[in-house]
């Protein structure tokens, strides 16, 4: 591993966020003003940082990024700009803790939404703001990272979209991925704008409009409001909400093809497909499910509570509009395993993938044929081409690293004394970067009362979901450091 | 598929089995008596039915048994056989309803061990002692099964074992199956023999210890105690139970070894190891997250109680000498957790097969390296052998189909408004067969109060869990049926 050249590229990531710090200037003004200091302080450090650490490679010789030097930046990155990104929390003295800074910054960055704040309307706006950012920020972060550098590093299935975007064909980290990015980057702007836009529509105010949007479109969960989008309790906002999760939970290399003109490319992908249906499976089931008993068989409010919370849940956004930890055990099962398959790769959604969870599904019905049929020889398709065996094992692979991590961190947080259901829950909501899980860390509660060393554990099981597992993984293994 | 040949063998199945429940008569001459009919009728019919069969048979065109009659009798087999099986708890009036007869008795014979009864100390001595017999059939059948038969239907890694054992090596089912049989019924006979011997020498009646060394050897559980071995609180039948389960959960093929003196071969095995290490993890776990906040610190005590159950689950046979579910989230998790993994294969015992994770465990971590190093070559081997790349995918398959039915049966559960905790554990639980979960259902209560439905449906976990999936979902494919 080369380091020189992984310390450039993180020290370009941190003016990166510096600048994007920055933007929460303007609202520290219009609002309370008392966080503009030390919102500005902290820009400030984090751009120096970056600069000092980009100067420092400039006087190095030039070196070529490979497929190692990949994974460090991806796995070091999240970590130190997480690092730089709690410092507004330390300093406005929203919180004194490091652990819990560090923790809703990591939340934050991975989309994953978790909070340690009981009472976020009593922060200060460009703080609100500054929060709401960071999953806007990590969720572009994971586009790329995903469309235009995991296909490289052949991690897990990804590399079946490599085609799908002007990405790198070569076994390097190319100028063409800040090309891809580039793409993707007015997309992502395009789609906060527009639901924004829709947000003031029916009456939300800028800044709580930008905010939402923010923590929709990268399926983070972050809320402006102590009660999430219950606090509007407004059929318009749930719909407008719920229609923009399912599209940050959708691969943005349709979402690409789709502005070209070729809006049919989502019903040929086999990914969209299954995501889709099994979207509307799920709602229809907990419609049903929770209509009789609770709303007072009122089904079109039922039905929206069910959208609302099965998109959240899906494509790991974490937005409540109810709390479902008191709905029918079959609607909260369902929700509990929607958590696994997550949404699209190439999304700002989480969990297994998809995509994934379809190859897998068709291994599985593969086998069976075998079984009856031993001399059959018929090759799993995806998209209409045949899928490796090399790259059925790495999506395998995958699986199983995903359920020996959730057994450790759920049998880490049971010693902590933690009850089952709140660790288990806790540990796949964080795997997922949902969020929100059941027990004491429910749709209605928070992560506030977790022990410190639960709250790392946590903040890990979140980075290692985000970053595709392996990622973070191959940086513990000796060959991975090997000249 | 040809039923012919099929019928035929499930004829001899029922008279086996019909021929085993007059060894209950004697049990209900000595002690009650008033099960002596009811259970000679049960025999009679059983016989009959089973002599019909055959005689059906030998009037037809002699035919060959291929690889789907081998699915067919080994499901149907299980099926058919509960039925008869369940006749004496019906005709003794035990229970009425024909549901909870065939549940008990599907619990039997798949040695799961769930109970509909909730006072099992009231039922007569014969019907507990051909409860507990149903074990120890369906833990020899199973036996055969794996040994036997498995490996050439090629399910989910099975084959791996094939040269163990003395066993057929054909594409067909031939008369060494039977040779295969005999061996491992007269070790079976034996352990048995010497567990009832060292039962009856620690004070247990010949009754008691005959009935609990069928349960133990077969990890089944039925107990015939309310309270399961808890009623004697006695370290040392904890330790010989302990001990029995342990070895009805080890390959009998490395017994069979041991007895022609190669003892060795137990250390040699890949399996056995992994076996025995969690073995020894998870028991040092539970003893230290229980022996300092329960048993006052009696180490010793916590010890022996943390072995027996860690044994009792990993085993799947369900046995209870204390109630885990009020024992330390730690403690709790670690037990559900080793119901996946569960036993060796070519044991009596469940789950998803020690041999299995095993492969699944070597193939992530392969896939680790490989995203390190791409260009690497690392085959994975068992046991000193390489191992196909085929034989990793239908352990693959074999993951996916057993997620697959979990998620199912649990969502199917919860729509019949059960609890999470039950639902899921209930679902592990059976298709582990390992007995009792956690909530409603646990190692101190029973399967009683759920509805005819949730019934049936964990029957059929039990079945599809200790078939090992394939076997049954095989039946469901359209190829099967053709000629």
């Amino acid at each position: 591993m080369r380091l020189v050249p992984v310390l450039g590229v993180i020290g370009f990531l941190l003016i990166v966020v510096g600048v994007a710090m920055l933007t929460a200037l303007p609202f520290s003004y219009m609002f309370d003003g008392t966080d503009f200091q030390p919102i500005l302080y902290s820009a400030l450090i984090t751009i120096a940082a970056g600069v000092a650490l980009m100067l420092f490679m400039k006087r190095m010789p030039r070196e070529e990024l490979g497929v190692r030097e990949g994974f460090a930046i991806v796995t070091f990155g999240w970590v130190v700009v997480a690092l730089f990104g709690s410092l507004p929390f330390l300093f406005t003295g929203a919180t004194t803790s490091f652990t819990d800074a560090y923790f809703e910054t990591i939340s934050g960055f991975t989309t994953t939404g978790s909070s340690i704040f009981t009472d976020v309307e009593s922060l200060s706006h460009g703080l609100l703001y500054w929060r709401a950012l960071t999953h806007w920020l990590g969720g572009m972060g994971i586009i790329v990272l995903s469309l235009a550098v995991l296909p490289i590093l052949g991690i897990g299935g990804m590399q079946l979209f490599k085609a799908e975007v002007a990405g790198p064909t070569k076994d390097k980290l190319t100028p063409r991925v800040a090309e891809t990015a580039r793409l993707l980057w007015g997309l992502y702007v395009l789609l906060t704008a527009v639901e924004t836009g829709l947000l003031m529509y029916g009456g939300m105010s800028f800044f709580d409009a930008i905010c939402h949007a923010f923590a929709t479109i990268s399926t983070g969960g972050f809320s402006t409001k102590n009660a999430s989008l219950a606090t509007y309790d407004s059929a318009y906002f749930d719909w407008i909400v719920t229609l923009f999760m399912f599209i940050g939970g959708t691969n943005f290399a349709l979402h690409y093809s789709a502005l070209k003109g070729n809006v049919g490319s989502y019903f040929k992908d086999n990914e969209f497909m299954f995501f889709l249906i099994s979207a509307i499976v799920a709602v229809l089931i907990v419609t049903l499910s929770i209509s009789p008993g609770f709303y007072e068989g009122d089904v079109m409010r039922a039905f929206r509570y069910a959208a609302f919370n099965v998109v959240s849940v899906m494509t790991c956004t974490g937005f409540a509009n109810a709390d479902f930890a008191v709905w029918a055990p079959l609607a909260q099962v369902v929700l509990l395993f929607m958590m696994f398959p997550g949404a699209s790769a190439g999304s700002t959604g989480g969990g297994l993938k998809n995509i994934r969870v379809l190859l897998l599904l068709k291994t599985g019905v593969n086998e069976l044929k075998k079984l009856v049929h031993p001399k059959i020889v018929s090759p799993i398709r995806y998209n209409g081409r045949m899928v490796e065996q090399d790259t059925l094992f790495t999506v395998g692979g995958f699986l199983i690293l995903y359920l020996i991590t959730f057994s450790t961190a759920s049998i880490i947080l049971t010693a902590t004394g933690l009850d089952i259901v709140t660790s288990m829950s806790a540990v796949a909501a964080s795997m997922a970067n949902v969020g929100p899980g059941l027990g004491t860390v429910g749709p209605m509660a928070n992560y506030a009362h977790l022990t410190d060393f639960a709250k790392w554990v946590l903040g890990a099981c979140m980075l290692l979901g985000r970053l595709e597992i392996f990622t973070v993984f191959a940086l513990f293994s000796s060959a991975f450091w090997k000249r």
